[in-house]
């Protein structure tokens, strides 16, 4: 499935969404493909359990809206193994959702299940696009002005120089996209810009990205982040990880010790419905739930991580947002990125030591 | 140099301050110097260059105030390898300090300086405290509701699991002492608390961790790090100094994007006075300049990092809390604990993988 072009059908094409992943499945999906025909973001096939989700259906008058039940007859849990998971329970949601992308009966799956076993799935049922040894999974965070591209978010703990420089080149393809800038900078997560800092992987990293024909800033320090001095940041799984969870935590925090600063001094006066207000607004803006979504990059086809947690607005964003990438050509558009690069020296790095010595089993492929 | 009881004079022990190092040096570590006696912290020892920051001194009328200069002849710069400068810049700032530790005129040493170096010549300087094979630098970071006490930050970017059960105990030493609390809960930064995450490093060190006597609570999440949910988070120098320097880059972000949300609400009402006084207490609660240091545990004697931003304020502060440490004997709790463990295990794990490659010249010292 290739999608060098837009389809004509790009508009109507069904997202797959799987109605079994999330911490309210399949209750909150099937609200949430509710909203999204409501709106006008059908059609969707709903993947998972006939039953439960034809339950859920019966709640809402949906009998007019452009929603298909595909059954699936396995559940992958958040605590699964995704290696294993992958390998073994073939009749999952995220399998069927999947498959439906390869035959070509939905332009896009979307779940908001197992992060991990979303890419091991995705990378059996799919594959890779050519000269992508691991896909990523990605995101955009808000900054201080705007938003950054931040990948890789925990597919790869381990990675080579040559995973990094991928990462950078889909980050920034992705990038091209999402911020709307054909010419987006690039940066690497780094513990410091001194070129006493980093690692051999990361100087290597940083070697190979001063070749291509990136904007590349060179180091990026954790700073650099929110501060929006990069549209793309690139690191490994592990920091990636770590990185996206802090500044969740970190902006809950914060609206908190802001509001009990303002209470003390607003409760009471004029103030407080403008306060209230307000607070209400920078919660909408920090609620990654609202922004609907983390692509998987790299794999021959369009997926989508959407947070555990996420409201039916935050589904049916997660679903428009999968739908519009098709329409662009996202999967194209990451071809021709990893295409262009023409890095045959990155074979010549296999030898440097991983950024991080993983016991986890990595999902199938990748070298 | 033990500090196992408090010495009797420790309220006036002198600290010595390392005029050279920090963003504007040495005229605001000397403003810094004069505020501190002018409040009492005194007395001080300034280290640098005898001329420059005799000159900085005769700005204020510092004569009757408890400060001493002692020459260094060389400057160990911001940008400098850290290894190479402690082997190769002997009458630096740094190593005078450090000597006055050493030689008991000074009952610690503070920098704003190069935080690499001030590692490095700590170490050729003070050495290490016994069964501390890699000392750390950590800090006390802000959290929802109090403190979190969070290390390594920077010094140690290869980390063996010895070596974070060695920051776990030495940083539940000193969070025992920051944060007033005897039994404090310790937990290790993963991408995640399920069994199939994490690397095998980190799962040696759990393993070791949870056969001590500390408050472990396992994995934690970067959310949990905000959200207060350990006392101390333990994780390599390199994820630490991410993660310290991204919390900065989000206080800065959020404060900016707080201001512009409430600007448009309240300018010109009753509210404006109110609103720019919670968003000035927001901004020095988040203010790490403030805070006053980061110490360097697992040194024998005190040394204490400043922010290389710190104000005259944040550098009286640092001056008063390493006296601070030394009065209650921060030194002999390290060693205290690092004892107790009877850790001969840990020894085992030496063929296990580190937690990250580095290249960087390692300062002298540690397996």
């Amino acid at each position: 499935m290739t999608d060098s072009a837009p389809p004509e059908d790009a508009a109507h094409a069904p997202v797959a969404l799987d109605a079994m992943g999330g911490d309210r499945a399949p209750g909150v999906v099937v609200d949430g493909a509710v909203e999204a025909c409501r709106r006008g973001d059908g059609p969707i096939l709903l993947v998972g359990d006939r039953e439960r989700v034809e339950a859920e259906l019966g709640r809402h008058k949906a009998d007019d809206l452009p929603i298909e039940v595909r059954h699936a007859g396995e559940v992958i849990g958040m605590a699964e193994n995704p290696g294993r998971a992958a390998r073994t329970k073939r009749d999952s949601s995220m399998h069927v959702g999947f498959g439906l992308v390869k035959s070509g009966e939905a332009c896009a799956f979307v779940s908001a299940g197992n992060s991990g076993a979303m890419m091991a799935v995705g990378l059996l049922v799919l594959r890779r696009v050519p000269r992508c040894d691991r896909p990523a999974i990605a995101t955009s965070l808000p900054t201080r002005d705007g938003h950054t591209v931040l990948l890789d978010l925990g597919a790869n703990v381990e990675c080579r120089a040559s995973h990094l420089v991928q990462f950078a080149m889909m980050g920034a393809a992705y990038a091209a996209i999402e911020l709307k800038n054909p010419r987006p900078t690039v940066g690497l997560l780094s513990n410091g810009s001194e070129p006493s800092k980093g690692t051999e992987t990361l100087r290597e990293a940083h070697r190979l990205l001063n070749m291509t024909d990136l904007k590349y800033l060179g180091y990026v320090e954790g700073r650099s982040l929110p501060l929006g001095e990069a549209d793309v940041v690139v690191t490994d799984g592990f920091v990636g990880n770590v990185v996206l969870k802090l500044s969740e935590g970190i902006a809950l925090a914060l609206v908190e010790r802001v509001r009990r600063q303002l209470e003390g001094d607003w409760l009471g006066t004029l103030g407080a419905p403008l306060f209230k207000r307000a607070m209400r607004r920078l919660r909408d803006e920090l609620d990654w739930e609202s922004v609907g979504g983390a692509p998987l990059l790299g794999l021959d086809g369009i997926g989508l991580v959407a947070h555990g947690g996420s409201s039916p607005r935050a589904v049916a964003n997660a679903v428009r947002r999968a739908r519009g990438y098709h329409r662009v050509g996202l999967v194209g558009a990451l071809r021709g990125a990893l295409e262009d690069s023409g890095f045959d020296e990155m074979t010549s790095t296999a030898e440097l030591p991983l950024t991080r010595q993983s016991g986890s089993h990595t999902p199938e492929g990748g070298s």
